[in-house]
């Protein structure tokens, strides 16, 4: 359990680490998938945002960090009732998870025999109210994903089996990280992550020494390390918690939803999912900086995480995604 | 079990939304195949379909949803008699589901030494009277939707294993969404769905402004903006209840019989269940729009989704199929 | 359970209803293959032969439909004694039976240890004396389509395991449908079906809107319609009956199996299965149109039924298999 | 258990009852493939075979119709002593069939607690003596074949499990029919077959109409059919029967051997196995027809069954390999 | 238990063994990948590591050999308290290993009925502060490669099943090797071990003789063989010791970061994993060498093992990847 | 059990007969593998070394034929003390054995819960001190060829699961027979073989007629012929035991040293084991003609065997592989 490296020492990466901000500030945005060569850091950024992120406060004991005894499922052992503050949960998938660890395992026999709900709450269950990660999401088996996926956007696990019926709240941010060059998600469930990010290698000598410095530092002596940045990670995770309690009161004017839309039909992306999920995203950014309204600067700095995913492949144009939305923001929004 | 987005605050979607009311009238009609890109709202709108249909009336505690005692299985434990009514059940296959879910499961063991039925009811039990949902119907193994079609043609659920024999009530109209871009359905299969819809996203800004405007009316405040559609939806309630009691007096003369026949002779559909199935739609149609008879407007409007998917795919014409529908309807009709 | 529709109220399909009368006159003629598009009516006049074939007598109880005590298998319990009169049963194949389901279990463990023989019968002993209907052979798996044959073609169902073996009548005949599009049986499996048949939607619109008609009055009010179309059942039921009775003293002179031999050179089926075949569908053709000996007339009719599935595969000649049957009968008998 | 249709009333197929003949007189010979379409009487032709050989004696009771007390298998139950005639025993390979079932199966836990050989002989025990047919050959997983023709070679199954080994006579002739068409076997095992013959359909209409006749005569009256032909059956029984004394002092000269070498040197068949087996079934058939040598009139009679399945293909001679190898003997014996 | 062939009695092949070496030293390295053809002595090198390897002080009885009463886990049984020395563990993972057998293996039952920890465990633990060796890895499942870089690289293995939770250190060097020309590793596994070396047969006659030579003095004689290079193995036993303790001082200065920035850069390597690699091989070689601080001439001399396995194929230049490093490291340092 | 045939009356195949007497001097050279068409007498010659090979002295009862208390595994039930002469073991593999057959069967429950180590030997431990027999080895899945030649290789086996680890030796030579036609071994395992040979059928005549001459002579009379030929197979006999006496004292100067890698140069084969088997195999030949000194006739002799399965094939090059290694032997050694 050694102190991952501090979010705020990630150099450069900053589209990622803005994706990330913005799904704690509102996790209704969906899941984010990193896209990205092998060693550019995205798992470390994972692991760092465990750190990163405000603590939570759960009933002690609940299996599912519920914040409530309402929020407690009937199937658990009950708790003292004492509040106790822990870290937003970060979960990493291992890598052949079976669908049983992550949802849980319903002992059919003994709830049948003795009448009891014999549960073993899964990962699902540690997961709520924080994030899930899943390396190289794209080797993972479709069904599993898309149950994932499923329960993201629901915020409910639901077991049903023989007859017997188990559900928890299941309320996490999916984040997952690809490798472009080894498979493919399938569009259908690319397109129910909220937000996608690239990460690349910097090819700035000064800034590659700047990772190898900082790398070598931590690996040297790391509590040291961790205390210097610490006051970084704070003043982000002041910056979140204010934006959450702004969200609500952060206005999105028709002007605004008229971009939206204008800007997911001239990007010819299919469904709806791209102007919802921009409007939110972008919401939560105004949030961020603080400000009352959403403009269009906001979307401008949040569409091409939000839409990017979302193209249709056009052979004729072989610009990246982001290129293509960016280009397409120019011309929609000049 | 938050209250789904109203079926009628729905923006567009016309032809799925009539396809989905002329099964609530006449569940004879067979199946609904949704096919649209990804994001399309084909989820939600089944979703709302739940919230819009006429509640039933059942006994209390029947697995089955039955009616009277007389249509409780034998297997099922005996109940109070008392009547309760129900939202009309709206199943949701679960990815993976297996065929011991679905069909239910039989502990031979125990029925043979014990000499009781031990029978655990599957989701075709919770369905009967109702909806089954499907997403992604293309992707299920064929056998199951098979099995699901015959179920739902004979109304019937049998499971016949090792000498025992169970069966109950499972009339229930089954909705399978799919994907055209992923994979297809064996003709033999397309053909055993009643009627078929194509959904789009729309290409008007106005439009797509105003479904996220209700989407985050819907968003912030659940409650208001559902009460606030309440009205329509009970609009739609009534006339789909008044079309019921009036269909089996909607009359279909010889002129509308010879109109189906020469409508698919000229499409060319194989075998006769796409008149079959148009001439239901029709009628139920009729009786939706108080009509006494079945006349070419109600064939008309009907015809594209009673008979699109029975079409042979034709090489040398890349109309679609709704389209080739239509002309062939303005051709014979003109 | 609800009457099925009547088979004399099936509209044309001559040649499939021909195939199933004289089979069900001579059953050793073996099994029948439907050929044909989807929704042409198929699976409803397998269901509708089951209310036209005269009741069986049988030993009340009888899990194999014994006629007698003699015909009791050993396994079974005891019965009363008592004769009943039952409808001649027509096993529907479920899609993907077990090789359990079909042949019967048997339970080892119970075997040995109780020295009773622990034996489930399967559908092959429900079918016994009747017939036994898979829709879609084709996709059915070659080894259980073999077994089939196998049975059907020997009259008695033989289980052994580990030294135990289990016997019973399994006396039926095998109807299988198939759609020519979706996979092809071996050429092997072919030749053991006795007739195959090919039916088709009908092109003329009077023929359309009379299948539309009947299936609409059907619909309506069942018992009425069955009532209706009871009679002429019965002829047909009738019929056959005579026919039994009539089929040993139906001579074949030996031009008559000059012709067949001859008609099959000419063909160049392989094998001797043909002229046998021909020959017996021809006899209970005679014995059916009450003449004492077998014609070329009779030869005729059959040709095409007994002959057309048992062609090789003509690359040069695209004329359908019945055709090129037809066209040498004429040739030969000329 | 109805009577087969009797050996010598199969009108022509003299090779393949030849090959049947000389491997009941020196089953040493090895197993016979029997190549041909469907329908050309292969299997009538094994079914009729078991009631052509003579009968066997053996030990009461005996599982492995042992002919002495010294031939009783350790693990078989004590049997009373007498001696009873049964028929040669032809078993029937059932599609499908299992190792444990062929081979027999071992209770190692039984064994191992009770200190008891808990063995169930399988088929290959209820062979021993016999012959063993197996329909579509080609069908069979090879290593079922292999095992087989291993156990077929030794006379002796064994099975070792988990340091128990259990042994029993297991002498039988190896009978495959195969149609070629449909999938071949490997040249490994083609060579361990000691005959191969084809079979056709007759082309001559008098024969057709002969065989047409005999099976309707056999089909009506059973009874009658077999009591007419039993007299050519015992001749030909009887023959056997003298043979198999003659074998032992029936001389091969050096002339002979030479003969035999040179003709598979000339036929380049791989390996030795080709003049072994040819040297011994024309010894087999030279004892049958009383000659007390092998001359060349023997090897030139067997040729063809002994050494066409050991052929190389020679694409560029499309004779099949019967008239290749006929060919042959012409011009190495000229 | 025969004592291997000794480390520096191996003729040639400087690079595998200084990457065996250099990971002595620094195990946070990682993995070593050697390539190379059949018959070149990898086995044999490695089975050499063991016994060159100082030997390491365990608690008696510790199935993770800890090196503490802290180290200890949990689940264990209760140790002695005895320190002991032993080798360094060299694991050899046995071809076929179930990832029960590798991570071990938890008896879930038995857990919860005796709520003991009841975990059996496997080959990570016996590795835990040694050497982990897989012969032709690229054979190896991904799954099993992938858990086995991601505990190496952890340090820990963590064993979670149904709410149970075991862990324990496992901090081993993973050694794979693999033939080129069967099957290769994803990229993405590549990139996780930290140096991969080249072997290859000497061509120099007289470097082969004295292969051969030793190796037929090992046969004939292994003790004296042994003995005669045990001071060349100690030798290097202490130099390995040494460098361990003047690792943490020794320093690499902003120039030489620069430098490993700048190759990674010239060379297109993916990540940032070559450049931090790089910079720990030349720091352990630094430390080997007695040199204070960290030398261009140290990262020459390891940049082919740290780098070759992280280029791009480029498929214009079909030089080895070794040379395209050494001749990239020329250039940047000319 | 019957005698098998004598290995010195097998007319030719010099080179395996060679191969087999070799291994039998120093079983170190590895294994044996032997190419050829099917019939030409694999089976025959390694049945028949049985025979020939010298018996060995062993304690009674053990499992695996050990020669002295020390070399009695932990696990097995004591033994009384008495030496017994037995055959040398050749141990047939069976088609389709299971690896726990194989290498035994661990009952890890028995072991736990008894405290008692419940190991089954398998068939390794039966060929300990002899040879293990495979027929077509390129059909053995690749992990159980593996698995064999690392024990063959390093002598012992060894069966770790869950904790226990069960040892005993397993020193035997494995013969591998296999037909080029079908299948490759991979070129990995190919060259763990120590020997390779290639029979063919022989083509001449007189030779030819030999074969079937000794042949008939054993079918027919085999206790006569067996007697016959057991001087000739008695003398083979004593010179492989005075061969292994010699074996120590046979000496390999260092011109042969450096014949030995000259010619693996010249030859380009793959690593070292070329030569180290080469000198193993000719210092067994000098030893088995009585010669003191390894000469380059000895070389000359085995180079064939030891070299060619070590070839790089070489599609400009179509003459064998024993061609071209001789050929390069003429050049080297001219």
């Amino acid at each position: 359990m050694r102190h991952p490296f501090p979010f705020s020492a990630i150099v450069g990466q900053d589209q990622m680490k803005l994706a990330m901000i913005l799904t704690a500030i509102d996790p209704g945005i969906g899941g984010v998938l990193v896209f990205g060569d092998r060693g550019t850091g995205k798992s470390t950024a994972v692991r760092a945002l465990a750190a990163l992120l405000p603590e939570i406060s759960k009933l002690e004991g609940s299996p599912t960090n519920a914040a409530t005894e309402a929020e407690m499922p009937d199937w658990a052992d009950p708790v003292s009732g004492n509040m106790v503050n822990v870290p937003t949960p970060v979960v990493d998938l291992p890598l052949g998870t079976t669908e049983d660890r992550l949802v849980g395992a319903l002992d059919i026999e003994r709830a049948l025999s003795r009448g009891e709900k014999a549960f073993e709450p899964g990962l699902l269950a540690k997961a709520n109210r924080g994030y899930l990660y899943i390396d190289e999401v794209n080797l993972l088996e479709d069904h599993l994903v898309d149950l994932l996926l499923d329960v993201a956007q629901s915020g409910e696990n639901v077991i049903e089996r023989e007859g017997l019926s188990i559900r928890h709240d299941a309320r996490f941010v999916l984040v997952g990280s690809g490798n472009p060059e080894e498979g493919e998600l399938r569009p259908q469930l690319l397109d129910r992550f909220g937000l996608s990010v690239e990460v690349r290698s910097p090819n700035d000598i000064e800034e590659r020494v700047e990772v190898i410095r900082r790398r070598a530092a931590f690996d040297t002596n790391p509590d040291a390390f961790v205390e210097k940045w610490s006051v970084e990670d704070a003043k982000i995770r002041d910056a979140i918690l204010a934006a959450r309690d702004a969200l609500k009161s952060t206005d999105a004017p028709d002007d605004t939803l008229r971009d939206c839309a204008g800007l997911c039909v001239a990007i010819g992306s299919d469904g709806l999912r791209g102007e919802l999920t921009l409007l939110r995203a972008a919401r939560a950014l105004a949030a961020y900086q603080g400000s009352p309204i959403v403009t269009r600067d906001h979307l401008r700095s949040v569409a091409s995480m939000a839409l990017s995913h979302r193209l249709r492949r056009d052979p004729l144009d072989d610009a990246g995604s982001s290129t293509r939305v960016d280009r397409t923001v120019e011309e929609v929004f000049a």
